[in-house]
Protein backbone atom coordinates (compact mmCIF):
# COMPACT_ATOMS: atom_id res chain seq x y z
CA UNK A 1 0.00 0.00 0.00
CA UNK A 2 1.52 3.69 -0.99
CA UNK A 3 0.15 6.28 -0.10
CA UNK A 4 0.61 9.98 -1.61
CA UNK A 5 0.52 12.57 0.95
CA UNK A 6 0.07 16.30 0.33
CA UNK A 7 3.08 18.19 2.32
CA UNK A 8 4.70 21.47 2.65
CA UNK A 9 8.11 22.88 3.14
CA UNK A 10 8.73 19.55 5.40
CA UNK A 11 7.83 16.21 4.19
CA UNK A 12 7.35 14.75 7.39
CA UNK A 13 3.67 16.58 8.30
CA UNK A 14 1.06 15.87 5.35
CA UNK A 15 -1.84 17.94 6.45
CA UNK A 16 -4.37 17.37 4.05
CA UNK A 17 -7.72 16.30 5.50
CA UNK A 18 -8.74 13.99 2.36
CA UNK A 19 -5.09 12.17 3.25
CA UNK A 20 -5.87 11.92 6.70
CA UNK A 21 -8.92 10.50 5.75
CA UNK A 22 -7.24 7.87 3.68
CA UNK A 23 -4.51 7.18 6.10
CA UNK A 24 -6.84 6.56 8.68
CA UNK A 25 -9.08 3.85 6.75
CA UNK A 26 -6.10 2.15 5.63
CA UNK A 27 -4.90 1.84 9.45
CA UNK A 28 -8.33 0.75 10.55
CA UNK A 29 -8.29 -2.07 8.10
CA UNK A 30 -4.62 -3.15 9.58
CA UNK A 31 -2.36 -2.11 6.64
CA UNK A 32 1.04 -1.34 6.77
CA UNK A 33 1.37 2.10 4.62
CA UNK A 34 4.26 3.57 2.97
CA UNK A 35 3.60 6.81 2.52
CA UNK A 36 4.97 9.13 -0.50
CA UNK A 37 5.32 13.17 0.45
CA UNK A 38 3.83 15.27 -2.56
CA UNK A 39 4.04 19.44 -2.55
CA UNK A 40 1.07 20.94 -4.00
CA UNK A 41 2.83 21.75 -7.67
CA UNK A 42 3.87 18.17 -7.88
CA UNK A 43 0.28 16.04 -7.61
CA UNK A 44 -0.07 16.09 -11.27
CA UNK A 45 3.39 13.70 -11.60
CA UNK A 46 1.79 11.36 -9.31
CA UNK A 47 1.93 8.16 -10.80
CA UNK A 48 1.99 9.30 -14.59
CA UNK A 49 -0.34 11.75 -14.08
CA UNK A 50 -3.17 9.48 -12.71
CA UNK A 51 -5.39 12.37 -10.72
CA UNK A 52 -5.05 15.82 -10.43
CA UNK A 53 -5.78 15.26 -6.59
CA UNK A 54 -4.07 13.24 -3.61
CA UNK A 55 -4.56 11.32 -1.96
CA UNK A 56 -3.78 8.61 -4.59
CA UNK A 57 -3.42 5.07 -3.25
CA UNK A 58 -1.39 2.37 -5.11
CA UNK A 59 -2.77 -1.15 -3.99
CA UNK A 60 -0.35 -3.52 -6.16
CA UNK A 61 -1.64 -2.71 -9.52
CA UNK A 62 -4.96 -1.05 -8.48
CA UNK A 63 -4.65 3.00 -8.30
CA UNK A 64 -7.39 5.29 -6.91
CA UNK A 65 -7.60 8.87 -6.18
CA UNK A 66 -10.05 10.60 -3.79
CA UNK A 67 -10.13 10.07 0.11
CA UNK A 68 -13.77 8.41 0.37
CA UNK A 69 -13.25 6.20 -3.43
CA UNK A 70 -9.97 5.15 -1.71
CA UNK A 71 -12.54 3.94 1.94
CA UNK A 72 -15.04 2.16 -0.45
CA UNK A 73 -12.42 0.50 -2.96
CA UNK A 74 -10.72 -1.04 0.74
CA UNK A 75 -14.05 -2.06 2.37
CA UNK A 76 -14.89 -4.08 -1.26
CA UNK A 77 -11.54 -5.31 -1.64
CA UNK A 78 -11.03 -6.29 1.51
CA UNK A 79 -14.92 -6.89 3.76
CA UNK A 80 -13.26 -9.37 5.58
CA UNK A 81 -10.87 -7.16 7.70
CA UNK A 82 -12.40 -4.39 9.92
CA UNK A 83 -15.41 -2.74 8.12
CA UNK A 84 -15.36 1.21 7.59
CA UNK A 85 -18.96 1.39 6.99
CA UNK A 86 -20.57 -1.45 8.48
CA UNK A 87 -23.22 -1.76 5.67
CA UNK A 88 -24.65 0.18 2.86
CA UNK A 89 -26.54 2.47 5.30
CA UNK A 90 -23.50 3.58 6.82
CA UNK A 91 -21.70 4.34 3.46
CA UNK A 92 -24.57 6.13 2.02
CA UNK A 93 -24.94 8.23 5.25
CA UNK A 94 -21.13 8.73 5.33
CA UNK A 95 -21.94 10.86 2.27
CA UNK A 96 -24.12 13.34 4.99
CA UNK A 97 -21.14 13.43 7.61
CA UNK A 98 -18.81 14.37 4.53
CA UNK A 99 -21.42 17.00 3.19
CA UNK A 100 -21.80 18.60 6.68
CA UNK A 101 -17.74 18.73 7.38
CA UNK A 102 -17.46 20.14 4.03
CA UNK A 103 -19.56 23.09 4.49
CA UNK A 104 -19.78 23.66 7.94
CA UNK A 105 -16.05 22.81 9.33
CA UNK A 106 -13.70 23.51 6.46
CA UNK A 107 -14.84 26.60 5.47
CA UNK A 108 -14.02 28.22 8.80
CA UNK A 109 -10.84 25.73 9.06
CA UNK A 110 -10.14 27.95 5.77
CA UNK A 111 -10.92 31.31 7.43
CA UNK A 112 -8.66 30.35 10.50
CA UNK A 113 -5.90 28.66 8.98
CA UNK A 114 -5.28 29.51 5.24
CA UNK A 115 -2.31 31.95 5.94
CA UNK A 116 -0.63 29.46 7.75
CA UNK A 117 -1.20 26.90 5.88
CA UNK A 118 0.51 29.33 3.37
CA UNK A 119 3.25 30.27 5.60
CA UNK A 120 3.88 25.94 5.81
CA UNK A 121 4.86 25.95 1.91
CA UNK A 122 7.80 25.65 0.10
CA UNK A 123 8.26 28.72 -2.47
CA UNK A 124 6.68 27.47 -5.62
CA UNK A 125 4.00 26.12 -3.47
CA UNK A 126 3.41 29.40 -1.92
CA UNK A 127 3.34 31.32 -4.91
CA UNK A 128 0.49 29.10 -6.62
CA UNK A 129 -1.31 28.58 -3.45
CA UNK A 130 -1.49 32.04 -3.04
CA UNK A 131 -2.70 32.99 -6.90
CA UNK A 132 -5.31 29.78 -6.87
CA UNK A 133 -6.61 30.72 -3.10
CA UNK A 134 -7.09 34.18 -3.13
CA UNK A 135 -8.87 33.98 -6.75
CA UNK A 136 -10.90 31.65 -4.83
CA UNK A 137 -11.48 33.39 -1.67
CA UNK A 138 -11.98 36.68 -3.57
CA UNK A 139 -8.93 38.74 -1.01
CA UNK A 140 -5.50 38.34 0.21
CA UNK A 141 -4.27 35.70 2.06
CA UNK A 142 -3.28 38.21 5.04
CA UNK A 143 -6.92 39.49 5.22
CA UNK A 144 -8.97 36.10 5.40
CA UNK A 145 -7.57 35.33 9.47
CA UNK A 146 -8.15 38.59 10.78
CA UNK A 147 -10.91 38.17 13.66
CA UNK A 148 -10.94 35.01 13.90
CA UNK A 149 -10.69 34.58 17.52
CA UNK A 150 -13.75 36.45 17.33
CA UNK A 151 -15.45 34.06 14.78
CA UNK A 152 -14.05 31.65 17.24
CA UNK A 153 -17.16 31.54 20.01
CA UNK A 154 -20.20 30.87 17.71
CA UNK A 155 -18.22 28.14 15.84
CA UNK A 156 -18.15 26.50 19.52
CA UNK A 157 -21.44 27.44 19.98
CA UNK A 158 -23.50 26.57 17.16
CA UNK A 159 -21.21 25.08 14.34
CA UNK A 160 -19.42 22.21 16.76
CA UNK A 161 -23.24 21.64 18.25
CA UNK A 162 -24.27 18.05 16.60
CA UNK A 163 -21.03 16.83 17.24
CA UNK A 164 -21.14 17.72 21.12
CA UNK A 165 -24.51 16.56 21.09
CA UNK A 166 -23.79 13.10 19.75
CA UNK A 167 -20.21 12.84 21.72
CA UNK A 168 -21.39 13.29 24.47
CA UNK A 169 -24.08 10.16 24.59
CA UNK A 170 -21.43 8.14 22.16
CA UNK A 171 -17.78 7.88 22.26
CA UNK A 172 -17.51 7.89 18.22
CA UNK A 173 -20.02 8.66 15.66
CA UNK A 174 -19.73 4.66 14.69
CA UNK A 175 -20.84 3.96 18.32
CA UNK A 176 -18.35 1.97 20.57
CA UNK A 177 -15.57 1.92 17.74
CA UNK A 178 -15.11 4.49 15.07
CA UNK A 179 -16.56 4.30 11.32
CA UNK A 180 -15.11 6.04 8.25
CA UNK A 181 -17.62 8.96 9.59
CA UNK A 182 -15.08 9.19 12.16
CA UNK A 183 -12.10 9.75 10.20
CA UNK A 184 -13.91 12.25 7.92
CA UNK A 185 -14.28 14.65 10.62
CA UNK A 186 -10.84 13.60 12.03
CA UNK A 187 -9.12 14.65 8.98
CA UNK A 188 -10.90 18.49 9.23
CA UNK A 189 -9.52 19.07 12.81
CA UNK A 190 -6.18 17.14 12.29
CA UNK A 191 -5.84 19.62 9.26
CA UNK A 192 -6.30 22.53 11.35
CA UNK A 193 -3.98 21.10 14.11
CA UNK A 194 -0.87 20.21 11.88
CA UNK A 195 -1.18 23.38 9.56
CA UNK A 196 -1.97 26.25 12.43
CA UNK A 197 -0.89 27.01 15.88
CA UNK A 198 -4.92 28.53 16.44
CA UNK A 199 -6.58 26.03 18.14
CA UNK A 200 -9.80 25.94 16.75
CA UNK A 201 -11.36 23.20 19.45
CA UNK A 202 -12.75 24.30 23.07
CA UNK A 203 -10.54 23.29 25.97
CA UNK A 204 -13.55 21.37 27.56
CA UNK A 205 -16.14 19.47 25.14
CA UNK A 206 -17.40 16.23 24.18
CA UNK A 207 -16.05 16.93 20.27
CA UNK A 208 -12.12 17.34 22.08
CA UNK A 209 -12.28 14.38 24.09
CA UNK A 210 -13.16 12.48 21.15
CA UNK A 211 -10.39 13.97 19.20
CA UNK A 212 -8.03 12.52 21.72
CA UNK A 213 -9.47 9.47 21.07
CA UNK A 214 -9.20 9.70 17.32
CA UNK A 215 -5.39 10.85 17.69
CA UNK A 216 -4.76 7.71 20.08
CA UNK A 217 -6.15 5.00 17.58
CA UNK A 218 -3.99 2.73 15.57
CA UNK A 219 -1.02 3.08 17.74
CA UNK A 220 -1.26 7.18 18.20
CA UNK A 221 -0.77 7.57 14.23
CA UNK A 222 -2.33 11.20 14.14
CA UNK A 223 0.04 12.00 16.97
CA UNK A 224 2.83 11.01 15.16
CA UNK A 225 3.12 14.72 13.17
CA UNK A 226 3.15 17.21 16.08
CA UNK A 227 0.97 19.67 16.65
CA UNK A 228 1.82 23.28 14.98
CA UNK A 229 3.42 25.93 17.57
CA UNK B 1 -50.14 -0.72 14.80
CA UNK B 2 -51.96 2.03 17.20
CA UNK B 3 -49.84 5.57 16.94
CA UNK B 4 -50.66 8.27 19.17
CA UNK B 5 -49.70 11.78 17.67
CA UNK B 6 -49.65 15.00 18.86
CA UNK B 7 -52.15 17.60 17.50
CA UNK B 8 -53.74 21.05 18.21
CA UNK B 9 -57.33 22.19 18.25
CA UNK B 10 -57.64 20.74 14.65
CA UNK B 11 -57.49 16.78 15.74
CA UNK B 12 -56.68 16.18 11.57
CA UNK B 13 -53.48 17.92 11.62
CA UNK B 14 -50.62 16.16 13.11
CA UNK B 15 -47.68 18.13 13.13
CA UNK B 16 -45.08 17.20 15.62
CA UNK B 17 -41.56 16.24 13.73
CA UNK B 18 -41.14 13.10 16.13
CA UNK B 19 -44.25 11.73 15.24
CA UNK B 20 -43.78 12.11 11.18
CA UNK B 21 -40.26 10.34 11.69
CA UNK B 22 -42.46 7.53 13.46
CA UNK B 23 -45.56 7.68 11.10
CA UNK B 24 -42.64 7.67 7.73
CA UNK B 25 -40.98 4.89 9.67
CA UNK B 26 -44.52 2.43 10.02
CA UNK B 27 -45.05 3.45 6.47
CA UNK B 28 -41.75 2.42 4.88
CA UNK B 29 -42.37 -0.86 6.75
CA UNK B 30 -45.71 -1.41 4.43
CA UNK B 31 -47.51 -0.92 8.18
CA UNK B 32 -51.40 0.35 7.94
CA UNK B 33 -51.54 2.73 11.05
CA UNK B 34 -54.43 3.42 13.48
CA UNK B 35 -53.61 7.22 14.72
CA UNK B 36 -54.73 8.52 18.00
CA UNK B 37 -54.66 12.38 18.15
CA UNK B 38 -53.31 13.73 21.48
CA UNK B 39 -53.12 17.07 22.43
CA UNK B 40 -50.11 18.41 24.48
CA UNK B 41 -51.95 18.21 27.86
CA UNK B 42 -53.39 14.59 27.25
CA UNK B 43 -50.02 13.38 26.45
CA UNK B 44 -49.43 12.14 30.30
CA UNK B 45 -52.43 10.12 29.96
CA UNK B 46 -51.69 7.97 26.69
CA UNK B 47 -51.74 4.10 27.94
CA UNK B 48 -52.36 4.40 31.19
CA UNK B 49 -49.37 7.10 31.78
CA UNK B 50 -46.72 5.08 29.98
CA UNK B 51 -44.92 8.21 28.81
CA UNK B 52 -44.04 11.91 29.22
CA UNK B 53 -43.48 12.03 25.22
CA UNK B 54 -45.39 11.38 22.10
CA UNK B 55 -45.11 9.84 19.55
CA UNK B 56 -46.26 6.52 21.45
CA UNK B 57 -46.87 3.32 19.45
CA UNK B 58 -48.84 0.04 20.62
CA UNK B 59 -47.68 -2.68 18.38
CA UNK B 60 -49.53 -5.47 19.44
CA UNK B 61 -49.02 -5.69 23.32
CA UNK B 62 -45.61 -4.00 22.59
CA UNK B 63 -45.66 0.17 23.49
CA UNK B 64 -42.76 2.16 22.27
CA UNK B 65 -42.03 5.77 23.41
CA UNK B 66 -39.51 7.97 20.86
CA UNK B 67 -39.39 7.88 17.22
CA UNK B 68 -35.73 6.67 17.16
CA UNK B 69 -36.70 3.60 19.50
CA UNK B 70 -39.90 3.00 17.42
CA UNK B 71 -37.81 2.75 13.99
CA UNK B 72 -35.21 0.42 16.06
CA UNK B 73 -38.61 -1.49 16.88
CA UNK B 74 -39.75 -1.41 13.65
CA UNK B 75 -36.39 -2.44 12.30
CA UNK B 76 -35.56 -5.48 14.92
CA UNK B 77 -38.87 -6.74 15.17
CA UNK B 78 -39.49 -6.77 11.26
CA UNK B 79 -36.45 -7.49 9.46
CA UNK B 80 -38.00 -9.08 6.61
CA UNK B 81 -39.82 -5.56 5.51
CA UNK B 82 -37.97 -2.90 3.65
CA UNK B 83 -34.88 -1.97 6.13
CA UNK B 84 -34.73 1.41 8.08
CA UNK B 85 -30.92 1.26 8.83
CA UNK B 86 -29.08 -0.64 5.83
CA UNK B 87 -27.12 -1.93 8.81
CA UNK B 88 -25.46 -0.78 11.97
CA UNK B 89 -23.81 1.77 10.60
CA UNK B 90 -26.48 3.34 9.14
CA UNK B 91 -28.10 2.46 12.10
CA UNK B 92 -25.28 4.83 14.39
CA UNK B 93 -24.72 7.32 11.34
CA UNK B 94 -28.67 8.11 12.20
CA UNK B 95 -27.98 9.46 15.34
CA UNK B 96 -25.86 11.62 13.63
CA UNK B 97 -28.04 13.35 11.00
CA UNK B 98 -30.81 13.16 14.37
CA UNK B 99 -28.14 15.48 15.93
CA UNK B 100 -27.91 17.68 13.30
CA UNK B 101 -31.89 18.20 12.53
CA UNK B 102 -32.49 18.92 16.06
CA UNK B 103 -29.54 21.27 16.57
CA UNK B 104 -29.21 23.01 13.17
CA UNK B 105 -33.15 22.78 12.15
CA UNK B 106 -35.08 22.92 15.09
CA UNK B 107 -33.59 25.75 16.97
CA UNK B 108 -34.46 27.80 13.57
CA UNK B 109 -38.05 26.13 12.99
CA UNK B 110 -38.90 26.93 16.83
CA UNK B 111 -38.07 30.68 15.67
CA UNK B 112 -40.23 31.20 12.95
CA UNK B 113 -43.12 28.76 13.77
CA UNK B 114 -43.67 28.70 17.67
CA UNK B 115 -46.15 31.59 17.88
CA UNK B 116 -48.12 29.75 15.10
CA UNK B 117 -47.94 26.62 16.40
CA UNK B 118 -49.35 28.48 19.84
CA UNK B 119 -51.84 29.45 17.97
CA UNK B 120 -52.67 25.89 16.58
CA UNK B 121 -53.17 24.79 19.92
CA UNK B 122 -56.95 24.81 21.72
CA UNK B 123 -57.10 26.81 24.81
CA UNK B 124 -55.86 24.61 27.48
CA UNK B 125 -52.73 23.40 25.39
CA UNK B 126 -52.08 27.38 24.91
CA UNK B 127 -51.93 28.42 28.18
CA UNK B 128 -49.29 24.93 29.07
CA UNK B 129 -47.60 26.14 25.90
CA UNK B 130 -46.87 29.61 26.80
CA UNK B 131 -45.90 28.96 29.79
CA UNK B 132 -43.10 26.35 29.37
CA UNK B 133 -41.69 27.58 26.16
CA UNK B 134 -41.46 31.17 27.24
CA UNK B 135 -39.80 29.86 30.32
CA UNK B 136 -37.46 27.63 28.07
CA UNK B 137 -36.86 30.51 25.48
CA UNK B 138 -36.32 33.32 28.22
CA UNK B 139 -38.97 35.35 25.96
CA UNK B 140 -41.79 36.64 25.17
CA UNK B 141 -44.06 34.01 22.29
CA UNK B 142 -44.64 37.01 20.53
CA UNK B 143 -40.74 38.16 20.25
CA UNK B 144 -39.33 35.17 18.86
CA UNK B 145 -40.06 35.56 15.27
CA UNK B 146 -39.65 39.17 14.97
CA UNK B 147 -37.39 39.31 12.26
CA UNK B 148 -37.81 35.86 10.69
CA UNK B 149 -37.47 37.03 7.17
CA UNK B 150 -34.16 38.50 7.55
CA UNK B 151 -32.99 35.45 9.21
CA UNK B 152 -33.90 32.77 6.18
CA UNK B 153 -30.85 34.09 3.90
CA UNK B 154 -28.42 32.77 6.59
CA UNK B 155 -30.70 29.70 6.90
CA UNK B 156 -30.64 28.95 3.19
CA UNK B 157 -27.37 30.24 2.73
CA UNK B 158 -25.56 28.38 5.38
CA UNK B 159 -27.55 26.21 7.49
CA UNK B 160 -29.13 24.26 4.32
CA UNK B 161 -25.75 23.53 2.85
CA UNK B 162 -24.81 20.40 3.79
CA UNK B 163 -28.44 19.46 2.54
CA UNK B 164 -27.89 20.92 -0.84
CA UNK B 165 -24.49 19.42 -1.44
CA UNK B 166 -25.59 16.19 -0.80
CA UNK B 167 -29.26 16.21 -2.13
CA UNK B 168 -27.35 17.61 -5.37
CA UNK B 169 -25.68 14.14 -6.22
CA UNK B 170 -28.31 11.81 -4.68
CA UNK B 171 -32.12 11.48 -4.66
CA UNK B 172 -32.37 10.71 -0.82
CA UNK B 173 -29.84 10.78 2.32
CA UNK B 174 -30.38 6.89 2.14
CA UNK B 175 -29.54 6.75 -1.43
CA UNK B 176 -31.87 5.76 -4.50
CA UNK B 177 -34.71 5.22 -1.98
CA UNK B 178 -34.61 6.50 1.54
CA UNK B 179 -34.27 5.41 4.85
CA UNK B 180 -34.97 6.56 8.49
CA UNK B 181 -32.22 9.44 7.70
CA UNK B 182 -34.52 10.71 5.45
CA UNK B 183 -37.44 10.69 8.25
CA UNK B 184 -35.66 12.12 10.64
CA UNK B 185 -34.82 15.18 8.19
CA UNK B 186 -38.51 15.31 6.76
CA UNK B 187 -40.00 15.45 10.17
CA UNK B 188 -38.63 19.02 10.72
CA UNK B 189 -39.81 20.49 7.92
CA UNK B 190 -43.46 18.49 7.50
CA UNK B 191 -43.37 20.22 10.94
CA UNK B 192 -42.77 23.78 9.68
CA UNK B 193 -45.11 22.89 6.80
CA UNK B 194 -47.83 22.28 8.48
CA UNK B 195 -47.81 24.38 11.67
CA UNK B 196 -46.93 27.89 10.01
CA UNK B 197 -47.82 29.56 6.53
CA UNK B 198 -44.09 30.59 7.14
CA UNK B 199 -42.20 28.76 3.90
CA UNK B 200 -38.56 28.42 5.26
CA UNK B 201 -37.78 26.29 2.01
CA UNK B 202 -35.79 28.01 -0.73
CA UNK B 203 -38.05 28.19 -3.98
CA UNK B 204 -35.76 26.14 -5.67
CA UNK B 205 -32.96 24.24 -4.24
CA UNK B 206 -32.11 20.57 -4.27
CA UNK B 207 -33.48 20.11 -0.56
CA UNK B 208 -37.01 21.48 -1.65
CA UNK B 209 -37.00 18.92 -4.72
CA UNK B 210 -36.04 16.24 -2.18
CA UNK B 211 -38.59 17.71 0.37
CA UNK B 212 -41.16 17.10 -2.56
CA UNK B 213 -40.05 13.51 -2.97
CA UNK B 214 -40.50 12.80 0.54
CA UNK B 215 -44.18 14.55 0.18
CA UNK B 216 -44.51 11.60 -2.20
CA UNK B 217 -43.69 8.60 -0.30
CA UNK B 218 -46.19 6.12 0.63
CA UNK B 219 -49.45 7.34 -1.41
CA UNK B 220 -48.56 11.07 -0.39
CA UNK B 221 -49.53 10.28 3.15
CA UNK B 222 -47.04 13.51 4.29
CA UNK B 223 -49.34 15.89 1.68
CA UNK B 224 -52.38 14.26 3.15
CA UNK B 225 -52.14 17.18 6.20
CA UNK B 226 -52.65 20.09 3.91
CA UNK B 227 -49.52 22.98 4.20
CA UNK B 228 -50.42 25.73 6.85
CA UNK B 229 -52.35 28.74 5.61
Amino acid sequence: MILYELVGADPSRPFSPHCWKARMALRHKGFEIETRPVPFTQVPLVENGFSKIVPVLRDGGTLVADSFAIAEHLEDAYPDRPTLFAGEGGRRLSRFVESWCQTALHPFIVSTAVLDLHDGLDGTDQAYFRQSREARLGTTLEAVPVGREARLPAFHAETLKPLNFLLGRSPFLGGESPLFADYIVFGAFQWARISSPFAILPASAAVADWFERCLDLHGGDGRSVPAAA
